[in-house]
């Protein structure tokens, strides 16, 4: 095992090295790290690639035993005929931890390769070294700078880690969290898991103070009783989103080329998520959506939505959504009909539940009380259309949050908006700011009946047993 | 019933009146038809609304029967306690047809409101006027540039015709037909239809020659066997994508209020889509993307896909979404493997189905001509990552838009685009620039891997049921 503190200075390193970086991928890792905020260092013994990492600024060492100081974390990115000789570097250093992006290990299936992986592992597990991979992307620190894409934003600190044996998924939910401004710890992407796997990262950020909110893309396990006992125990005290690759007889045939995994069987998986509390994904969006969710709205446990801001067809299509989701569009109470009865123009409109306001719009403050106010709502669900290109809209959008933001300050109850556009694409950037607007009201925004409904079904239950 | 030949000239209108358009609305119904190619003319009593009208140019008159030409088209705005009146007028005037924008009638569940639509709807059967709703949007004609809605886009012929019970839903199926390149013909929205109803406007579009592809959205029908006899007949020769709304019993109150429809039975609505083999949907999503599909792809009836472009993580993604949605990925043939196994590396890739290029993207057209000609694979998924805001991006992308023109060139088989991105929103303008694009070489693409998986399924159920 290794030791808690070992990972501790890995996963938040002060002193960092990339060994192998080249001029063909225009150094693709010292670009990544340049916004590490500690010191950085290259190992490179190819005379014709270090006058490239030099002009950079990056001093070079011809071996990473020679860097005169100590070192948390190792990203490695040498071809996998080297890999075996740079651990026993690692390991002579007496770094905390190295992440192998190597990859050509047993997922290739190749003799060659399985026997080069066995090797790696013997040396690995018995070092101390806190290893990530090979076959990885390694570790995204936004509060350290410690990138493993271009893009990715750093400079800010979050509570939500994730977990991905995928490093094609890890980018793109990193990628994903932030569009949709749920603020990461950590993301570790750790292939093919030979020395630390699923089940050690969940213990380790399960204690973890500053991991609120955890996230996991998982192939196969090591040790399935284990994982199940460690996330049995985790998801008692924090929310754990987890998605399985692999779930299907193709999707397994794709995790053995791709991290040289054992998927199992889906009815383990399935049954094993009910056990332990453990909330069930199948995407990225669906991933990101939950988090939000989980994050944003306050608990509640009943299942009665209250539905407004659609058009007479839309509030259909709502009802239809939410009730095949095994959600309830219940009638509102007499109070609130009376209420509304007295001078709801019902021509071109509706006050049953979905709420199609028609030309009751001027009156969109006293609808929305009425319905959060109503005991048969447990959660509101507000459809706002994102504003196409015109001033007009975007006036009618501002009156839409403005009655969303006294809402909000009003009531304790869950409110979510649905920004429903029949051209997402188009309104690819209102959307966007649509979102980021609510969300700094700690109002989530979901982009379709469908992902509302699903997002809103599982928190509830979520809910309903913890 | 209602003759063809009306109801031709009404939907093809060389002449129209708007009746009550008012300030207030700022004319929203004159300025939606400032597009119009025939003559128009406004109808309205109120002194102080005429002013404006004739400023934009329109000739108003007090009547209808005062305008000095025969009418094609009449779209009626007045509030409903004037709406038999008007409709009395139509048949004076002998109008071909007329639309009813008015509402606040048996939706509204008050007696005195089903009384207005019971008289209404005796003088409508009666008259022989194509009477289009009542609380509906009437119609959208591209070619005549006959429009409900400002922003709708005219001076196009189409062969795709939407018949909509729901005003909103046809605004939304218009928006989101034009955005991905679905033409229309005409979208009809008829509200309440008391007169001409789904089976009329299936029967019609069934012998239109101009429209080769139907999508409806229905909440209620007034005769079931009749509008199944009828979508038997129809669906035999040209595709039908059925929405229906109030398929539960949160949807089927909404109905009510909405077109006051009586929305039947889940079960027998599901019977009847099978047993005529017309297409299921239930989202504007769907509709589009189905359409899209079915316009586009060649006729495929073999279920064995073969799918290239993601990451390791995304092929297993991929093969799962794909798995549940009831499709294959198979394995290469033994032929296949051997070509590609001869120079293709393994190291952080796979030449199993899916197809994860890794760093073999140079041979990217050797790769996708490999999977084309294999005899396991009846349909090609390529998925293309839309550019963030880069020029190596821009340029990675026209890369994969040139192998997708060459290979389309060479095969016969159904080749369509997965535009998948973590971050939708912020790649909109950029998802939306590929489409386009890629719809030019009649290659569809949709957005997310459910999405895809579902319109695939679908169409190939459809492909081999026809």
């Amino acid at each position: 095992m290794i030791e808690t503190e070992r990972l501790t200075r890995t996963l938040n390193p002060k002193t960092l090295a990339v060994i192998g970086d080249v001029s063909r991928t225009n150094y693709r890792w010292l670009r990544c790290m340049s916004t590490f905020q500690g010191n950085i260092y290259s190992v490179q013994i190819d005379p014709n690639e270090i006058p490239g990492i030099e002009e950079m600024g990056i001093k070079n060492y011809q071996s990473l035993t020679e860097i005169p100081e100590d070192i948390d974390f190792v990203l490695v990115a040498v071809p996998r005929v080297a890999a075996n000789a740079v651990l026993k570097d690692c390991i002579n250093k007496g770094v905390a931890g190295a992440a192998f992006f190597t990859s050509g290990f047993a997922e290739t299936h190749v003799q060659e390769a399985i026997d080069l992986q066995k090797e790696f592992t013997d040396i690995a597990r018995e070092s101390g070294v806190a290893v990530i991979g090979p076959n990885c992307m390694g570790l995204y620190n936004p509060a350290a700078g410690v990138r493993f894409g271009e893009k990715q934003a750093v400079g800010f600190e979050g509570d939500t880690t994730f977990i991905s044996q995928s490093g094609g998924h890890a980018g793109d939910i990193s990628a994903a969290a932030y569009a949709n401004g749920v603020p990461v710890n950590k993301v570790v992407s750790f292939g093919n898991g030979v020395v630390l796997e699923s089940a050690d990262y969940l213990e380790y950020f399960g204690n973890d103070e500053q991991t609120q909110f955890i996230g996991m893309y998982i192939e196969g396990l090591h040790d399935g009783p284990r994982f199940t006992k460690i996330l049995k125990d985790v998801a008692k005290r924090k929310p754990v989103v987890l998605w399985k690759g692999g779930m299907t007889d193709a999707g397994r045939r794709a995790t053995a080329s791709h991290t040289a995994s054992l998927a199992g069987s889906d009815k383990v998986w399935d049954a094993m998520c009910k056990q332990t509390g453990a909330l069930q994904v199948e995407s990225v969006d669906e991933m990101i959506d939950l988090i939000n969710a989980l994050r944003l709205l306050p608990k509640f446990t009943g299942n009665g939505l209250g539905v407004t801001g659609g058009s007479g067809g839309q509030s259909v299509a709502m009802a239809d959504t939410f009730a095949r989701a095994g959600l309830r569009i219940p009638d509102l109470s007499n109070e609130s009909q009376e209420k509304l009865g007295s001078w709801f123009s019902l021509v071109g409109a509706s006050f049953g539940n979905p709420v199609d306001m028609g030309s009751n719009r001027e009156q969109v403050d006293v609808i929305l009380d009425t319905l959060t106010a109503d005991e048969n709502v447990d959660c509101l669900l507000v459809q706002v259309r994102p504003p196409q290109d015109d001033d007009d809209d975007r006036e009618r959008m501002q009156t839409q949050i403005d009655s969303l933001k006294r809402l909000k300050s009003t009531t304790p109850k869950p409110i979510a908006v649905i920004a429903h556009s029949p051209t997402p694409a188009h309104d690819g950037s209102a959307i966007a700011d649509l979102s980021k607007t609510l969300r700094e009201e700690s109002i989530p925004t979901f982009i379709s009946y469908e992902r509302t409904a699903n997002v809103i079904q599982k928190v509830l239950e979520y809910n309903q047993n913890h």
